[in-house]
């Protein structure tokens, strides 16, 4: 296995700064964010991260698929071009979190029109799932679905266990639908080493990064530095290996003081505790 | 089904008062805590309750079983003490927050003894259960073993999910070992349908209490009062009656708007939403 630098954990770095970095630190992936790719153009940043060598080992992210009617039908253009843009990115799989119950938004109270509609939800991510991956798997690109710490149910993500992810891509081509281990998402389930033995080759990405305790107050920048958590790395990482996964390993931080540091003394510390204590 | 008020809902009243707020609401049952028995002392809380005709749904909590070496025995003996405690109070059940990982606890930074082996912090809950389950059954004790959201994995409760709690529970007598359904905890899992249908005379509770979102900033305290979040409650409510259920329905909410207001008026509210949203 081999280190990638999801561009969010430096994100004040800018594409060119990130793959730069990536090149300075001896990395050989980097796992992109559209705003970013956006920001410097799609053909420009696919030619920067080729130029640079690096493989893209995800392209984040597709999904917010769980609203009906006319939003849904938006929701599916816009996975669209994000398939588009991750054909021409090459990246290994477009990372697909897939959305909360309707009208709930992170941060913001419930309104009148907030759902309450779970197994509704749910069923949307299934019928978007339906359009999208034959789409995917004409252009080479594998969606892959994550499974969100049941903290993000509401707001984020319906898809809640690696068990309920692997569901619903087994309906589909390998190489069109995997699905995201992410240690932070799923450390605590008790059928994690069972569900990951039997997704196998349907990991698509494996990211990593600690849980923090106790939570900041913004439960999205709960994510640390591996290490700095309660996560137990080696037994995860062992059965992502034993599964058959050959893909890169993603550290992908959302924390307030790791933003705030010095992006080239971030990635000097991921290097090192990647080596200490992931166990790849 | 018959509504119970869990008395922590209410908890600037003492065990008397809440008695007393049962009875001049109509209320039957009630929940206790440990905490307030013993404010009260065991035989007159246990003839309070009795002369006012209430049953006695829970007795919260035995648990936090997950410590090694001395700390565990002095749990068990703990657990033994509360066991005891429930028998003489004639309660359908003893709650059992079965605690999280070691060293790890609430609302304090990790140190250098926060323990990272939750699979061993698993097999402690497994043993401390083949301890106390006989030495309730020879009380006429019904150990409930509650599954806690897992954002409360790292210091509460390692058991996460209804299947976890009821796979537990499977090794032992119906009558020695159930499974609480909390709807704050088991609302967003993809599983819960099937594992109340599974777990059939096994739910030794079932206690409502909505999901707040936002959570508040200490996540302890985001139930809210039913109505107020994101959970569909009938669907759960018939599930849980589907599978033979018949026992009372506790209202357990800890939240710091409820506790702040006038607890006849929290009652008052109660009663109008459990008839409003629960569907029972």
């Amino acid at each position: 296995m081999s280190l990638s630098l999801n561009q969010w954990t430096t994100r004040r770095w800018s594409l060119a700064e990130a793959v730069d970095g990536c090149a300075r630190h001896g990395l050989e992936a980097i796992g992109l964010w559209r705003e970013k790719v956006t920001e410097r153009g799609l053909a420009a940043s696919a030619k920067l991260v080729r130029d640079a060598g690096l493989r893209v080992s995800s392209l984040c992210r597709g999904g917010f698929l769980t609203t009906g009617g006319e939003a849904f039908a938006a929701a599916l253009a816009d996975n669209r071009r994000a398939i588009d843009e991750a054909a021409e990115l090459e990246a290994a799989c477009l990372v697909l979190v897939v959305g909360g119950l309707p009208g709930v938004k992170p941060g913001e109270p419930l309104t009148e029109t907030s759902g309450r509609d779970l197994a509704g939800a749910r069923e949307r991510v299934a019928e978007a799932l339906a359009e999208l991956a034959p789409y995917a798997g004409e252009r080479g690109v594998r969606l892959a679905l994550e499974p969100l710490h049941p903290i993000y149910c509401p707001d984020r993500a319906v898809l809640s266990t690696l068990g309920q992810a692997l569901d619903l891509a087994l309906a589909y081509p390998e190489e069109q639908v995997g699905v995201v281990v992410d240690t932070f998402h799923v450390w605590w389930d008790p059928r994690l080493f069972a569900d990951v033995a039997r997704a196998g080759r349907r990991i698509a990405s494996y990211q990593v990064c600690d849980y923090l305790h106790p939570l900041p107050a913004d439960v999205l920048l709960g994510r640390g530095m591996m290490g700095d958590g309660v996560i137990d790395f080696p037994p995860i990482t062992r059965a992502v290996l034993d599964a058959g996964y050959t893909g890169d390993v993603e550290v992908e931080i959302f924390n307030a003081d790791v933003w705030a540091a010095d992006p080239d003394e971030v990635l000097a510390t991921m290097k090192a505790r990647y080596a200490e204590v992931v166990g790849a």
